[in-house]
């Protein structure tokens, strides 16, 4: 079982590092790189290749602006990406959310909430759930003790 | 292999369609359901159930407007829900984009592009490739073939 | 009387313990419940229920992001339901806004003004005067005492 | 029982005559006007008082744009008011949801979506039916009977 | 001459009072009125009617949210009214502006920028000095002595 | 008295000739004239110092896109300008409500709704009624038929 | 001098043919291909590179949606790139419109307005020009005789 | 070789200097000029009539709210102008960009993002480097040498 979480720079870090919280709550290994897909397209194409042949059975991607991580990603690999639109600049993250999730096919980027990686990381659990039974009971415990946390401390107030 | 189409009205069909000629190219086994999240909340729960009981892997859920479809059944199930936002009404479909992708953790919805249907079924064969090989194999077989088309009729025209 | 008021998570009472304000003014009872449409789909249903039994008969639900939780109450029960968008994120409250106001027929929620729980008081309490006169004079008292203190202070400054 | 639909102008009658339908479909009295809030303002200030006179329990009102019918409407009187934001002009009806929804306190507009001017007739016979128990019987059977022909219909397709 | 400058709650009086200011600089007679539309309006009608008796010449609004105020008194009089939305809540002055601009025929309001209440003021003595040649001559040395300012200080930097 | 109506192209004049009929309805004198900020920026500062020496009173610009038509005339006269966003292109006309309402300090531009260039003729009107007391009449005799009109065609349908 | 234009797909061809005819127009040697950032992106990047070498100097790129095309090229090469927004889908290109301004540095994208190929082609003009004065003066030559033919059709109507 | 950046007021100064900072680091000589489009329009004309004579080749335009300062300059001259929008009032710079980037035909801005004065200085490199090959070298490297830092610095983290 292996993930990764791919963003644009340092700054994005803030946000994408509740992907890396979720992730180890899980106990789903998974690397962290710092790539643009602007910057270094070369490095990001090598970065993927290796990470597809080491394995890697889901990609999260965070960015902001014209974020087209998470796309250019999705053009290079067929494992499934997934993306975060940061809310970078001043227009609250619709630019990175459009550039997302407008993504033409049969190219799909699965768009999650502005600034929402804790959110990516859960449905990257998810999705490896399907193959690794034990990451399916793990969430599973996780929405029952959800639920029971929630039915204790918000009766009626 | 087991996936779901679920969109919540009539009108959404022709949209919704694509997603099942998708799965139709790729021999992904499905069943296509109309149910609304609001109209018959009981209705799509147990259907969301026996969906569940009966191994489905994948679910695509369309909606327009105030799109609670796809967050409602990622609320019910632990499978990967998959958003198609339908552009209904005068907002071109902005609507159903953030009634979909704003979700809170830890109940992702993975949003597709506006009236992305294919897409969506795309990101559910990569998704249900990770446990079956020879979907990974089509798949791949297919981007090849897309490149190869490409290279062929679009030279410098 | 009974009305009730209803919020996804501590982060919104800030913005909804306005209602409830409102409702000490004007002598409306009513109870207050932390509760998710997506964290505790089933003890919202069986909240929804009890309170119907109880005889609630408007019920306040705020919500930010992909706010569905008016929604999906008022799929729940014929009582009328107001929605009050909550600015939560990084869209100013737009998202949470369409996701309520935008409903299918015949699920209709009264949406007011983004983070303003007063207003959604204000109209539970027009609506309760329906039924019970005495709500109904102290409304016509309290429009008439504001105008007299406008009058008073907001002379030609 | 006494319902009134008020709206702008002849040209949003095509939408707004949606909500007389469900009107009659559920037995609800009602009168229909078409008064501008900017045009006529002494006529519709009158004619609301009339109709408060009359006793209407709930005003419907529709209109594009720069939408302040309702708004005006609700300043004038304590009935609830609900608003129908109507997609005239270029904006696709943002225009007018905004220009009502975001009214201030103590003054509450209940906004519906935009041209749905069907669910804001049944959320006034969800208003009304807190005191007319008849008219929530009816309701009750309608739910019943959607909920029928969605179990029937659309079963898995 | 005589302006008014009218605006619905004292929070707007900081963005307002730039009105005023430029008034004060030019020398406009005027008055200023903290009068709400939805709150206050019939003491908003009888101010209008008493403005208009008084002679005012052109009437500047402001407010926020539904800003129905200006709208409202161009339905009430055939002075030129000069709307400035104010960016309160959090939209940014969008539904504000939307709330004005678009207002029906035959009722115009003069929208000018969010939150710009200098510019309704300069827009104001512009449609007076249309009258008052004196004023013309003030705004036109003042339009001199500005450009003579800029080609002095911002020469190439 | 003296108005003028000036726009960038011919695919404006649709929209823009409502407000030639305005005029002529209440017998302002006007000339129109086709002219473009960007593509003739030196016939049109003539243009409008000719308009200038002819004694214009008011000037109605309409543009769609990018229009800076209207502000550009205002940097070049102090006689008010009223600007007609027209929905040019696929944004409906906001980027053309932008361009225009949001001038900077001291060079207003006096908005009115898109397409709503009979609006522009309307507060042009209202502008030169200040001053030329017939045409104040006029309107007070058109609003008025305008309310009778409304109040026998719209009694109770 | 040798320019190219790139779009992503067939049904971006009506829109971009505007670009070639500027081009025809003012004599500057074109290529036009179709290749798209994410379907072929190893034919994108070699065709870039081909181009280069082949001594292209300024490049257009058209497309819509999640429109990545133009900012992938600029991470390929120096040669300036200009983006041209297409008004796909349902959201009016300005999905497009943010998916290419928004580019992080150093890697700009020079976009024009949505659908405005036209103008990426005189904008490639005036780029060209700065090295081949022949060019210029076509260009100069262009713009007077489109001011005297404005002159000469667009006096006073 | 030389350019000009130019901005409306100071405080643009703040944003707009990061274009300067990217010239001085690649030894490109400009100007900076601090003009308005409204406030000065003659002067504008004239410092540009004058850029070009002292052989400008490329300008930059930084502006806010109805940021019509780059397509003036456009309308003036031949060199190409790439427009900065600048974030200034509450709506993000969205006004800025539309107002920008959405010239008319034959009169081209070349936006880049909202405040990313540094990609206007990039491109505006890219465009010297056409003619200048010791620019296109310096540029080269720099790209290199961000490739090199990303390599080292952000391996998997």
């Amino acid at each position: 079982m292996k993930a990764a979480v791919i963003f644009g720079s340092k700054s994005d870090s803030e946000i994408m590092k509740k992907a890396s919280a979720v992730f180890e709550e899980f106990g789903v290994p998974h690397s962290v790189h710092i790539l643009s897909a602007h910057r270094v397209p070369e490095l990001l194409s090598r970065t993927v290749k290796k990470l597809e042949e080491d394995g890697v059975e889901v990609i999260i991607a965070g960015a902001g602006l014209a974020a087209h991580l998470p796309g250019v990603i999705a053009s290079l690999t067929l494992v499934p990406v997934i993306g975060v639109p940061v809310a970078a600049g001043s227009l609250g993250g619709l630019d990175a959310l459009l550039s997302m999730v407008q993504m033409p096919r049969p190219v799909p980027v699965a768009a999650v909430g502005i600034d929402n990686a804790a959110n990516a990381a859960y449905l990257a659990c998810e999705i490896l759930a399907l193959k690794y039974p034990e990451l399916k009971t793990k969430l599973s415990g996780f929405r029952i003790s959800m639920k029971a946390g929630f039915e204790e401390e918000n009766g009626v107030v």
